[in-house]
């Protein structure tokens, strides 16, 4: 805890100049306030990006931003995706807030993320940085709940887990696309959609610091391909069964779709001269459903084995990140909140107390990987990741698994390493104390 | 089905001389009417017989009848173990008379099995069988669910899923210990005593056809091991937290305790000259907990991922069985119950509706492989088998798997093999209409 809370601040004067400097500066434009483009997809396989691996999909522009920065291999997300989005916006573990599993269309819709005044959004535009989320939300219905309330200048897209590509509609039937607070209709392919508005943010904010949530819902079910529109017979799920079912090439044109996407949001950096200033990060948000490749990982979304919560991330920031190197540092998606608000020079009142760390020193080989520990948990499984161990807790069936040689949990170690579930049980029964306590505070 | 039934009724004449030849004969010893010894241990890995590959493990009895018998690759058992006993009894899937689960030694205590007169051991004795349980019976408490009135003319054992294995003491507190229906307090070793009253009724029945359900508890938990008492911490679970925790080596040493039991056994029947007219069986009643070895299966004990319950299965009969050899005939508990009344000759009513086939003549290489179709059922999971292909489904989750080319369910097929999840995902839906429409026959 000690030796990360180091690197973070040792990150923060590395990467930024330090506080004061950012302090200092103001909300001028310079080298040490980089724009910050976050794109996240949704449901798509660990092995689904050319660059981990994929041989059925291609995504060129993916693969060059791994080319040209940092890919990580051991990168996690939630298994499901308001958790993860929550742990995003807030930095620190969902469990927190009440968030541990997806938010249903068909559920009451008087849950999501209350604003704090600290979110990831708010504390970048109290730096002076104009904030963009296009695309999904999925952190809850009411207006007290939407993206604006945290911080958020603009949004662009729906607020449901899943929409039809074409017609927008959520699987409660209902118009779901917004721009800011306004209920809008627009024709479009939502791929497309979001595409062009990403395109639109990161034009109208190229002469000011931008952070851009680039949030696609490609390539979640309903899976309907561009260019050839296919009624969505289940949004809210969709099934190996429907009549006819949908299949990998649908699943794979999507995914394709958005790398395109990513391509023309790569294609504005270049041509605005944002390049050299603006940290990118592609990744996904929870394991692969089943049209999707989750190859070498086990299991899929929904689950802690490690096709449920590995997910790809790939970090390019040309000049301050290496070029085509990979990186085993263990990463969640509350580090990209720390190493957003670290970048960009963020001052983060100690109140936001984040859990996760500034990994871009590691990324840079400026500083030596750390040991991490990562805990999960929904109604059913309980894990925790700590160095290269995972204990895997399913029912009274203990796992243990060494991901470092064994990355598809496929050699349970349980017998062997009873020292290893001896030190790890506890670790998971005094974050559940400490999650539960603050979730319970908040909503008693 | 059709194609089943025509293979059962001709191992019956095969096998047993047909059974208006079994019926004309009436009570009377001869080599059409063998004794049965089936022997089921408790919680023990797939891979922890020698014959099924286990190298810290001695099982020299249990691979001698492999070597001199059958040893079945893809046989099952239910997830847990009250289901798999259930089966046996009934020749029926669990689900049919309600006994999914395991009975909980804290639950109802008003749950069991009760007898139609057509169980098992009742058909058996109806055919002049001497038949006796020696140990575990997991079938319900109460007087009414007990051996006993199910056709066992001997039970020696315990009610419970597990107890003390030096107090006969169950989680409950209470001592477990009966002969036929009375409470009886006996020093020893569980798996010496379960021994030591085979061998007996063994010896007392040598003169007349018998079936005896040798139904050793090793290697369930509590893990105490054989010649060294150790208090058992708790009967209703044991878990690698406990201190100091079960090991492995204790594990080892109880089951190698039950092989030896077993050697006592074979060399019973080998001193009576009962070996060339005795089936003997040997497998284990679900897949393996924590301290087992489940290679090459994944998952364990409680799940319906293979290591959850295919089961080691040997079968020897000299003379009828062909020695040495290893088959890749899928199988499953309630075939066993087919197989040995077909074994013996024993009229089975029709309104037995047996859903297991006899194996007997497949195993003697006197009638081809045949195809088969096992379903299984938990809280969370449904599971087909059909072939070689398993369909997995864990709530949204749907998993394909190729058992005969990846044993491990490594390899997911979901994406494609959209076919096969069309054709067994109503299997599924219509097997569960059938055995919920009879449950609720039963306690509607």
């Amino acid at each position: 805890m000690a030796r990360s809370a180091t690197i973070l601040i040792a990150a923060a004067v590395l990467l930024a100049g330090g506080p004061a400097a950012a302090a200092g500066q103001g909300p001028s434009r310079g080298p040490e306030r980089p724009n910050v483009v976050l794109i996240v997809t949704d449901d798509v396989g660990y092995g689904d990006f050319g660059a981990y691996g994929a041989t059925d999909i291609r995504t060129p522009h993916i693969d060059r931003l791994a080319k040209e920065g940092v890919r990580l291999t051991d990168f996690y997300a939630a298994p499901v995706c308001t958790p993860t989005r929550a742990s995003l916006i807030t930095g620190r573990y969902q469990q927190r807030v009440g968030l541990e599993e997806a938010l249903a269309s068909a559920g009451p819709r008087d849950r999501g993320l209350l604003p704090t005044g600290r979110s990831l959004p708010q504390l970048l535009k109290k730096n002076g940085y104009a904030t963009g989320l296009i695309g999904k939300w999925h952190l809850g219905w009411k207006p007290e709940f939407a993206p604006n309330e945290h911080g958020f200048d603009y949004f662009f897209g729906f607020k449901s887990g899943a929409i039809d590509f074409y017609t927008h509609e959520a699987a409660s039937g209902l118009d779901d696309l917004f721009e800011n607070t306004t209920p809008v209709q627009v024709d479009g392919y939502m791929t497309d959609l979001i595409t062009a508005r990403a395109v639109r943010f990161i034009e109208q904010h190229a002469a000011e610091p931008f952070f851009v949530d680039v949030s696609y819902n490609a390539a979640h079910w309903p899976w309907q391909p561009p260019d050839r529109y296919v009624k969505a017979r289940q949004v809210a799920l969709q099934a190996p069964t429907d009549d006819p079912p949908p299949t990998r090439r649908d699943y794979a044109a999507m995914l394709e779709r958005a790398d395109a996407g990513i391509g023309e949001i790569l294609r504005t950096l270049a041509t605005l001269g944002l390049e050299r200033n603006t940290l990118v990060v592609v990744t996904n948000d929870n394991g692969g459903e089943w049209l999707s490749r989750n190859t070498p990982l086990s299991n899929r979304k929904g689950t802690l084995w490690e096709g449920g919560v590995r997910v790809p991330a790939i970090f390019r920031w040309p000049g301050r990140l290496p070029a085509g190197r990979t990186s085993g540092q263990p990463g969640i998606f509350m580090d990209l909140t720390a190493s957003i608000l670290a970048a960009t020079g963020t001052p983060v009142p100690p109140e936001a107390r984040l859990e996760g760390i500034n990994l871009l020193p590691i990324l840079a080989g400026q500083a030596p990987p750390v040991e991490r520990t990562f805990f999960w948990r929904t109604r059913t499984q309980k894990a925790v990741r700590r160095g290269d161990w995972k204990l895997l807790v399913e029912g009274n069936a203990l796992f243990v698994f060494n991901l470092r040689a064994d990355v598809g949990e496929h050699d349970d170690l349980a017998r062997e390493r009873v020292d290893l579930i001896r030190a790890l049980r506890p670790l998971i029964a005094s974050w559940e104390a400490d999650v539960d306590a603050e979730r319970k505070a908040l909503a008693p």
